[in-house]
């Protein structure tokens, strides 16, 4: 069947004036949330060579990115899936800051594949990133950042899950494995499947056996931690990571954290804690984040590194706002006190829009509710008379 | 010479924090008077089929997109670079409303090659759209919106020229050129070429032929339009156009309007009315706008239309706009009249950074300027001491 010229592509849509309204709204409130506590917004291109996309961060996105020629250079270019490499790259070559550099950014962002059925294929990826600073108090201050954007946005029964690859490296060097066997590992607790982790571990030596088994049952609210320390081995690399979670259980009390020891899902490239924001019963992230340390090498400078992204639709999308008031129609006069009228409405934050000859019955699709009339000589706002 | 990875493509660049806050309140400001004048904020997706985007105000337009295969329909995708067919797309097809709609977006398109020398191949792209009224009105608004855009912007010594497609059109066919006739004289028109405009109307009956080659020197003030009414003949198009453009000069006396009879610079679909905002000595146009009546035919819903797009990026460049204040340190302690000190600075939208340990001397660099300290038992905000 052939498309009308109108369709668009699965997966990709228009956003219309009712949730654009939001999606701006929204994108001011955490920009200015973000810019409040020093992180500087950022805009990288659009397009830029697939090299430098697919480096870092974006070492395993080559097949999520479409990809053109560069007639200038001839070299392939790509459309950017993720924001992250970017905001690496400038970090580490382009500011070039010996100290602390907290940057974010809000930008659209498109897969060749959506990352679920219901997915959009143009997420408008907004966050936050803090480079140069290895300590605990960056995943403190970042996850304190991820609850800010939650809380702000009005997502109702949200919750944050935390965990480490830490763990996961530890029991996987003490059993021996390494290239091929820990990425199958990986992708197999990725997965969360019990069966297959089963099966894998059976020909493990102990003690990294029974603690690969336990893991998927270690997840719920801090007291996980305490369990966790008397069930896995005390070697550093466990020992490290759940320091750090009892850092973060400690330091953001105030917050819905769990936790979950065997939780891989949906990360790439990360060096240390781990976290994910899901809001209400869907199995699905909303934000991702977490320690990426390191990354910077590929653009020639290693920096510690911890921040998280999100798609801006689908958090205003979930989030809980007043609807907007309707629009305010102006007769097209000269008289300078309707100018006035419609200046002073406009300061006041109104939509005022002049009406144009000929549309009358026109105006209530248009968004307006009321319009200004002149009665007894002066000019005033009345309810909409079509 | 291999290029090293953290290089981009020519003429793509990253905005840096002073430049991306720039851009960003300038965005706000425009995006806030457009919704103040009724203009609704539509986010349409970055790519589409190419049917789509090289329809209706994008017909020629094929040749300046990336295109790539959608996977599930095996039909051609093209990243955009331009937003109006999109905002006519969704104004014929979507919104399908019967009386004015206003809509408005602010997003990047992407250009295979760079519009000129200087340009970027990724302009940030901002726009107002008048959809559904035909009437000399709906050109005053939309004139008068790209004016209060300039002038918000803070450009210096901008002007706007107004010219008009009708005129070409009424003498080209007082000619009796046609096709590819008149599409070679629009060309030497747009490229102001005169020797070539001379030998080109050599062959042409009066009195289209002196009409035509005193259309260069038609240009300058409101005064141009009397001496065009007597040096043109006086034929329906002919007076149609000068009638809407002698409206214009009366009613935007306020504005630096100049007019231009033979400038078809810039301009594609355009169907009447037309102008182009300069800034200082700049050939290059920094916003074009215009009539384009009936194009959204191609989406099954010929609508009269008018409106003016400009790219954000280089608007900002040229506003005169005051430097951002520097951030304020602040110590990592748990203090609650630390904790309320931060935010009330906050609230009162300054930008406070917490100090992360073992960065001292790197303060300045990330952007602050003062700090927090504890002085006689109170917190308070003293310069920054390195």
């Amino acid at each position: 069947m052939a498309l009308p010229r109108w369709a668009l592509p699965e997966h990709f849509e228009d956003v219309l004036p009712q949730s654009a309204a939001r999606i701006e709204r929204l994108r001011r409130l955490l920009l200015d949330e973000f810019r409040l506590h020093g992180y500087q917004l950022v805009i990288p291109p659009s397009v830029e060579f697939l090299d430098s996309l697919a480096s870092g961060t974006g070492a395993d996105m080559a097949d999520a990115m479409y990809k053109f020629v560069d007639q200038y250079s001839g070299r392939t270019m790509a459309l950017r899936a993720d924001t992250t490499p970017q905001v690496t790259r400038i970090d580490a070559h382009l500011l070039n800051r010996s100290g602390v550099t907290r940057l974010c950014y809000c930008g659209p962002v498109v897969h060749v594949e959506p990352r679920s059925m219901s997915a959009s294929r143009e997420p408008l990826q907004v966050g936050a990133e803090l480079y140069g600073h290895a300590g605990i108090e960056a995943d403190v201050e970042v996850l304190r950042l991820l609850a800010r954007t939650l809380q702000l946005a009005g997502t109702r029964s949200s919750r944050i899950d935390v965990g480490h690859v830490g763990i996961f490296r530890a029991l996987s060097a003490m059993a021996g494995l390494g290239g091929e066997a820990e990425r199958t590992l990986f992708r197999i607790l990725q997965a969360k499947d019990v069966p297959a982790l089963k099966d894998f571990v059976a020909g493990l030596a102990e003690p990294a056996r029974s603690a690969l088994m336990i893991l998927p049952e270690l997840y719920g609210n801090a007291n996980v931690l305490v369990r966790a320390r008397s069930l896995l081995p005390d070697v550093a690399g466990v020992r490290e990571a759940l320091d750090q979670m009892l850092h973060l259980a400690k330091h953001l009390g105030e917050q819905p954290l769990s936790f979950d020891l065997a939780d891989l899902r949906g990360y790439h490239y990360h060096s240390g804690l781990m976290f994910a924001a899901y809001c209400g019963n869907s199995p699905t992230a909303l934000a991702l984040g977490g320690r990426y340390d390191a990354v910077g090498a590929a653009f020639g400078r290693p920096r510690p590194a911890t921040g998280f992204s999100l798609d801006l639709r689908e958090l205003a999308a979930l989030s809980v706002t007043a609807g907007e008031a309707g629009a305010i129609l102006a007769p097209q006069e000269e008289d300078p006190a309707l100018q006035d009228c419609i200046a002073a409405l406009r300061a006041a934050g109104e939509v005022v829009m002049l009406a144009l000859p000929g549309h009358r019955g026109c105006w209530r699709e248009a968004g307006c509710d009321r319009q200004i009339i002149k009665q007894d000589n002066a000019w005033g706002v009345v309810p909409l008379q079509d």
